[in-house]
């Protein structure tokens, strides 16, 4: 671990979900000592933004920390980096709204804002088992399914700034409807809600009970745990269609490997942390299948190891790396 | 253009194909002042390497030059462009041969190797109208279907060193075979060869008069020259398959845009010649359809200026540039 802080300095970790906002604050060898969460979305109508604020200063509290060196923050796109502007968020209501430089008015400090899928690669890339190398390529299945790229140990942007939109190969030309508009993308295919979605057909023709009786037929309830649970109590359907998905999550990474040629692959997210083993078989499956041999030889394949926390943690180390040039 | 030679000097550069070998002689402001070509396979049994030194010599003839500061060669891979040794090249008869090693011995000068299509999408880099952009990426659909890439102003290796591996990305699972062993990748549904096979097809049941008068029923003659020519003729059921096979190149362009974010694409080889217009029509209409608006928008797309001399400029710049580290 690189020494960008000294001891007695403190940075900030910033994980905005469409769920939930998280901070943690870390001492100077990347230690949490204060942590706090609450829900994205207010029941009071208080704006986005206060909510984090709040959030931010009751884990400094909790960690009996004042000032901080900066803060980290992974959010969901697009934004801009450069800045730290959220071009926008339809979840949290923001639209060109300059996240990084209100946070520095509010707390006195340097902010970096990047994409939270950039950042959550990024926190199991440096604090990971794969940091010895030097190109990795994380992909999170979950609700949507993103990925980041790293390259010569640095995140990797593109002209667009944008790159790894992975969760939009198309797979199946003129395959199903996508959430962007287009139709074949890997998510339509193999999204924690195109899963939920033939699992809701299986509960509704009575052919996964343990589903009907948990969630109904309500794609919203049928959470990645859920799923787990179905599939340890023995319904197969639900596992074939699970299976599936992860198979094309497979067959998508085995045809960025052949472009990229990564050093590893980490995979996280909450379908994978609910069925580590079921969803990494199924995965290596389709690398194997559709990846090049030259090119997955020797290429190692990983579950992320931060759970929840690697956003949070990513982001801590960007803006401690980050702070001489801000 | 970069100084890299003084007046007086010259670098050669070499284009291996599958059914030709050339050698270009460049002056120090990359003007061709020679040129030889031959078959690559001899009637008489004689070696590739014996072939390629007589070509090289008798462009050096040609040009009255001596002594040539360097050699740039483009070869089919698989190969190792650190070494320059040719790992595998069924058509040529070569395997683990030192290639560099070896011209570099005739020819008592520094040698570069590398695979063809970075060094022909490098030469469409550096001498066509995409010299400004920082990130390209160059795709050939021919016989094969190969990728460049360029990131940051130089040629992109990967872990494994042959990042690129386009024409094995996986369009349609459980697709029709591919010739490396597996299914539905994009070389199997628009590669000449799959072109050639369906309107073979087509031909075979008297729905492609053109193509039957002219090449019969064998794929080895349905040349794109001859399929540019059908087309003009009016067979539309030939147009329709060539039309596809492009659209599938601009789906396969467009998940690699999603992924890479470049700034460029160039597209080269036998079927954008032979139907530039046409090709670049259903390429765009893939890209559009398929790579997500926010990492398409922007990005040029352009067709190959040097024609069949790509490789051999791309492989005189690159060893022209590489002459103070060699």
């Amino acid at each position: 671990m690189a020494d960008f802080l000294s001891q007695g300095e403190h940075v900030v970790g910033v994980d905005i979900g469409g769920t939930k906002l998280m901070a943690v604050v870390f001492d100077h060898k990347f230690r949490p000592i204060g942590r706090n969460k609450r829900k994205s979305k207010s029941n009071k109508g208080e704006p986005t933004e206060e909510r984090l604020t709040r959030t931010i200063q009751e884990a400094l509290e909790e960690a009996k920390v004042d000032a901080v060196r900066g803060i980290g923050v992974g959010s969901p796109g697009p934004l801009d980096p450069k800045t730290g502007v959220i071009i926008d968020t339809p979840n949290l209501a923001w639209k060109d709204f300059p996240l990084a430089q209100y946070l520095k008015k509010q707390f006195k400090t340097p902010v970096v804002v990047d994409n939270d899928v950039n950042v959550g690669t990024y926190g199991e890339y440096r604090f990971g088992e794969i940091s010895g190398c030097e190109s990795v390529l994380g992909v999170f299945p979950g609700t949507g399914i993103g990925a980041g790229i790293i390259i010569e140990r640095e995140i990797f942007y593109g002209f667009s700034g944008a790159a790894g939109e992975f969760g939009h190969m198309t797979l199946e030309v003129d395959g199903p409807y996508c959430g962007c508009g287009k139709r074949g993308c890997l998510e339509a295919l193999a999204s924690r809600v195109a899963i939920a979605a033939q699992v809701a057909a299986l509960a509704a023709r009575g052919d996964a009970p343990y589903i009907l009786a948990n969630c109904g037929t309500d794609l919203e309830k049928i959470r990645s745990t859920v799923l787990a649970d179905a599939v340890k109590a023995g319904e197969k359907m639900v596992e074939g269609v699970i299976r599936k998905a992860a198979y094309y999550v497979g067959v998508a990474t085995g045809n960025a490997i052949n472009i990229l040629s990564p050093e590893a692959v980490v995979l996280g997210g909450g379908l994978v942390e609910a069925m580590p083993d079921l969803y990494l078989e199924e995965v290596k499956r389709g690398i194997k299948e559709h990846a090049m041999p030259f090119l997955r030889r020797n290429v190692r394949i990983v579950t992320a190891k931060l759970a929840d926390d690697a956003v949070v943690m990513g982001a801590a180390y960007m803006i401690a790396e980050r702070l001489g040039e801000l």
